[in-house]
């Protein structure tokens, strides 16, 4: 053990959740109660939302009124469209989400009297619209219509972005994606809209707390890093030959290593059987073989394993996603976690205010000016 | 102890900082070990941004440096006023400057070439001109200037609002106010704005973290709630009576309390000062006599002694502040102490993420949708 391994609260228990439990035996992750498995083999991201934020699996005709709900609440006041005009094409798109969910609290603000979970559905309901209103005004120059049928998540997003209805592989491995980006407990962002939450402050402050957390590569960011080191080797031998040089001169890969699990990631392999069945139905196996390769030096070299991250970032570029839209697509996923836990942080709240080691000077007499160096 | 008592990180060390003490003896505060006492006493908030930003006092050729160089980086970008017109004015001006802010990072995103200190004397600078262009817009229909003369802080602030130059004993009070308010160690929303930063998120990450989260009740909007209590009593005996009341009825008095101080805030007496000051040039006790009726109230039947937001709200009400706007005064202070603790976590960065104890049930077997209630 390293000095760097105290601190980052490691394996300190900041508080009690009923959502999910991470790493239970160093690899597993349930979301009330359900195994991801069995999750991502049944269930559409709009059911694992529900249970997620409703606390149980909806039965057929809660999950048809659901649907029908979330797609009822894509559309975006007009204010806010010109707001997104304004914000120019090399806005990080992170920063783009931000922002519209920001001034969307000056349209729709939350109010005492209203249901927190009508809330969070329409906070879930419109990202794909705020993000790709704003990305095909800049990549096209059209004003798009963001309430165009009533469709699920996945399938919304993929047709905002390509203007035409995606084929049902594509769909469903979005959907898919979703649903294994939905909720992990205690991480970073979800702990920061956590403290948001316990002073009391409302939902749009708590998830922009969490977009701005995501945001950074060391969390929601590490898709598009991911994305960036596969895509510069052309063959699998490239790739061992520049990820040896990297290890050797002690550089972070982005997509491995988890703070919780120790032995792999449980979404790791279902998003990679996703990639496969995406390169092959593309011919097209590239990005596959070179992330693989790059998995075999991890394990051989550093016994790290890929997290959710690494192959995403190939199975988003095979759905034709631009790479900086990667982590934007993580938050269209992770709101409905990060409004759960808003919602069960407000049932037994206490401030989240802990305190620090001082390493700083002793008291101090004051200086006048003229005495200061 | 009541069950209670536990959570909310309550006397965990979650880290490490140089940058202030609080709670010395359960009473004292201090910066780069600096007192509040002396700070408030002879220093102005450039000097104590400047103390928090660059760890020490600066002398006279830095600090008329500094007072200059943020004089020059009030202005705001022509499509940041567009957005800003866009916010209606009902919104909330908490919302208003979160939503600038994140704004600001499209057209001034932070990058690796830059030196993240003067960003934050950026967006240190730039906040009463946000604030208050938003403000003055709906509230006399002018689009301000709100680079006019070379002001200090809490003089732009002040001349910004009332559309004059503010004579000498407002400029002190409020600069004042501005040193008290600057840094408090890990209170709630530096904490988030660290856990933000702790991913490797940019500053404006943080910075809109920490607004959102100072914008709740328990923290930052205690000053509002503060002074909407003490508005409502004429008298202090109908205080007396209106204050017993609500203590009978077990509801939390806002401005009351703190969770690391024991004895005292050692900034609350200071601010008091000022309180009684502006009262008397006022030649109007009411909210001074007021406030320390419910002062001796709660210290009677609750041991509680005042936080610094309690005679905040009136020393803002003479001034002329709205209520609305004072929690947004905390962030213009504030932003120097969460920029400060930014570079600090950077500077030996771990990801923040701590976990959570399970209460939720326990792993259940896939039910098909038929099977479902
Ligand atoms: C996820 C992560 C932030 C966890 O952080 P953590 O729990 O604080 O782990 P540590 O930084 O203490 O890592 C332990 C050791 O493994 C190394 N390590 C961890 N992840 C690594 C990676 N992706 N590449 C290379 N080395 C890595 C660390 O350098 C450290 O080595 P040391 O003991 O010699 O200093 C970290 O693994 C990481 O930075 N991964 C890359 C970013 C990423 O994929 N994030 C998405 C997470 S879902
Ligand atoms: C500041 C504050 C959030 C600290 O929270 P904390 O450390 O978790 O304190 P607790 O909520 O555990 O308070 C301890 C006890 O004092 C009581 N208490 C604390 N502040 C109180 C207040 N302002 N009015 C009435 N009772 C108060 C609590 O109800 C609790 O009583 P209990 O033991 O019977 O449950 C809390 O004092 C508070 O809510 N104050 C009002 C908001 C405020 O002024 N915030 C600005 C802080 S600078």
């Amino acid at each position: 053990m390293t000095a760097k391994k105290s601190g980052g609260l490691a394996d300190v228990i900041a508080g009690e959740t009923a959502i999910s439990t991470v790493g239970k035996e160093g690899k597993g992750l349930t979301y009330r109660g359900y195994s991801i498995h069995d999750l991502a083999a049944h269930a559409s991201f709009e059911e694992t939302a529900y249970l997620l934020l409703y606390g149980k699996l909806p039965n057929a005709e809660e999950l048809a009124a659901y649907r029908l709900k979330l797609a009822g609440l894509r559309g975006l006041p007009d204010r806010l469209r010109r707001i997104l005009e304004q914000l120019p094409s090399s806005t990080h798109p992170m920063d783009v989400l931000r922002t519209g969910y920001s001034a969307l609290a000056a349209y729709e603000p939350e109010t005492d009297g209203g249901n927190p979970l009508d809330l969070a559905d329409r906070l879930l309901a419109c990202c794909a619209s705020i993000l790709l209103y704003w990305y095909r005004f800049h990549a096209d120059g059209s004003r798009i219509d963001v309430e165009k049928d009533a469709l699920g998540t996945a399938a919304h997003f993929l047709r905002l972005l390509h203007g035409k209805t995606p084929d049902a592989l594509h769909e469903r491995a979005m959907d898919v994606s979703l649903i294994l980006y939905a909720e992990h407990e205690f991480n970073a962002s979800t702990f920061a809209a956590r403290v948001t939450a316990s002073t009391r402050s409302d939902l749009y402050a708590s998830v922009t707390t969490g977009i701005g957390t995501l945001r950074g590569p060391l969390h929601g960011g590490a898709n598009e890093a991911a994305m960036e080191l596969i895509e510069r080797y052309g063959t699998p031998d490239e790739a061992e030959q520049g990820i040896m040089h990297l290890l050797a001169a002690r550089e972070l890969i982005m997509g491995f290593g988890h703070r919780v699990y120790t032995v792999s990631d449980p979404r790791s392999d279902i998003i990679k059987s996703w990639s496969l069945k995406l390169s092959e139905a593309a011919g097209n196996r590239r990005l596959y073989d070179v992330s693989e390769r790059i998995e075999q030096i991890m394990r051989r070299e550093k016994k790290l394993f890929p997290n959710l991250d690494f192959y995403s970032a190939s199975a988003y570029r095979l759905m034709g996603i631009p790479t900086s839209l990667f982590t934007p697509v993580f938050v269209m996923s992770r709101l409905s976690g990060w409004c759960a836990h808003v919602m069960e942080q407000r049932q037994n709240n206490r401030i989240i205010r802990p305190t620090a080691a001082y390493t700083g000077s002793e008291p101090q007499t004051w200086l006048a000016m003229e005495q200061r160096d």
